[in-house]
């Protein structure tokens, strides 16, 4: 017997531990071509939020009473997969559960002896090419430019902010505690709290860029501070993924034809073919530690979804993840 | 003695005559390298109004009591430039008034035999430059794609949707009177009175691309209705250049996410070296009727501040000129 999360509802606003069940199941035997993984460690994203609210997007949606697949590092227990053998780490897509069978065409073995195995979920898995990708193909930032990193002590901003720094740009970045704005300020980002500070004063001199994970009324801060020719990096809108109804959006719209500014949103699984170019520039930045990278870690497979739920309260420090058993 | 128009007073809202003043001023003399100019033709554009309003962007505001410069087309009354003589047609800064002294270097000598004089300021001139940029630099438009042009009545949405058809793309326009609908439908243009039918009826199918010249719910909607990877082509907001306060933007913001759209925002001034392209690629078609222009012509230079109010009412059909001399 194993264990794995289902959907129980449809969440309405901000997602309940309600929302979700822990559900025995039995174990599951690999047929040809397949593994049988143990996961270590599983991932908790905002943009699952969407998928649990049952709106065909760009992914379909979880469906209820269907356990929560996702970004997941593990081991191989049993390889019917000429590319694998037990003990191998690997990167899956099986998500919220323990034990799982995933084709091995489907997953990518990971060298624990390159990097630790979690950072396949983090700064060198998609939060990092997120970062990548919003920068130089969506932003197409230069040295010497300003940018805005909203929500930069989160798992795709805090490397966003430190990719920004090593390209040469005056990094601003916002955050919600203390410990989140000391971190950035010890990364060379001019970082502040949105709770005490606004944040079209923390822009008053003016940005180029505004790489954007939050939404909202940072947004529209953002959007006045931009100078001409200035660039919106739409990555994600962690302060209203739990809206029950729209909000109106920004007042300065107008500023987006007078300032000659460009909206762009995009989402990385269209920009996979960017990977090997974005770890051949950052991966040696994060062996050498010039980009740093946190994780928040919980503990069991039962508290995902207050981990989950935790996103959208600010909760982590980078990479939000659960480890759900041992290494080894 | 001639005459000229100025600001008398900041619009508040809505212009309204007692915001402008007609001037006589003394006739001026053209010094060397200048020519003489007796109007013939004086452009009243959208973008006027922001000049207006005191506030500096792209171009700098115009002050209270002087004249308003803007595009004219007139003709030399007396030359001491070597490439201008007595009678040529030429386009000019000049603005709002009747005779004025430019610099020869500023302006542009006209050929009537080539094209009517006249559409130097609309379908060859600024605004047919404007939908071009748009559709061709900004949106990117493709053979095959549906696009939705707001306003399309207007100087530049009728020469947009027009171009469009021509580049081989479904065009769904709108207006707001029966003549400009049953004009564009003349014109292979699906067209529909936004004042009777919902711009998200009118979208319902979904769109590639949205050329806005209008903003606010215009925008709203298109946002909706626009496929994966689309964008808008931020031309203007006509129905917010009268504002008084900021007014909520588009409550969908976040399909900008999730369906990787575009919102560009230009100024046809910062492309002007892509007239001669243009010229090549459109001038042709007007000559030959495949793209038709109109305009709608006020006579009088009085008459200049209820034409140019006329322009937020929807008063014109394709592009507003004021006549304040003759031909000959």
């Amino acid at each position: 017997m194993t264990r794995e999360i289902v959907l129980a509802a449809r969440p309405q606003g901000v997602p309940k531990e309600s929302d979700f069940a822990v559900r025995d199941v039995d174990d599951a035997e690999p047929a040809e071509g397949q593994v049988l993984v143990r996961n270590v460690f599983v991932s908790v994203d905002p943009y699952m939020r969407g998928r649990m609210s049952g709106i065909r997007t760009y992914v379909d949606p979880y469906d209820v009473g269907s356990p929560i697949d996702g970004g997941a590092v593990g081991r191989v227990v049993e390889s019917r997969h000429a590319g694998f053998a037990a003990g191998d780490w690997v990167l899956s897509r099986l998500g919220w559960r323990e034990h799982g069978v995933a084709e091995g065409d489907h997953v990518r073995k990971l060298d624990p002896a390159a990097a630790p195995p979690s950072t396949a979920l983090g700064v060198l898995g998609m939060p990092g090419l997120t970062a990548w990708v919003g920068l130089v193909d969506i932003g197409r930032v230069e040295a010497g430019e300003t940018i805005y990193v909203s929500g930069a002590a989160g798992a795709v901003g805090s490397i966003a902010a430190q990719i920004a720094k090593q390209k040469g740009l005056r990094v601003i970045g916002s955050a919600g505690t203390d410990e989140k704005v000391e971190w950035l300020t010890s990364l060379g980002v001019e970082a502040f709290d949105y709770r005490s500070t606004r944040v079209r004063d923390a822009l008053k001199d003016g940005i180029d860029v505004c790489f954007d994970n939050v939404g909202g009324e940072q947004l529209e801060a953002a959007i006045s501070a931009l100078r001409p020719f200035g660039r919106v990096v739409a990555c994600g809108a962690i302060a209203r993924y739990n809206d029950e109804r729209a909000e109106p959006g920004p007042r300065n719209m107008s500023l987006v034809v007078t300032n000659r500014l460009r909206i762009e949103g995009f989402i990385v699984v269209d920009h996979m073919q960017r990977f090997p170019t974005f770890i051949a520039e950052v991966g040696p930045w994060v062996r050498d530690g010039t980009v740093q990278y946190r994780e928040t870690i919980v503990e069991g497979l039962e508290r995902v979804p207050a981990a989950f739920a935790g996103l959208f309260e600010g909760a982590n420090i980078g990479k939000m993840l659960v480890r759900v058993g041992p290494d080894d």
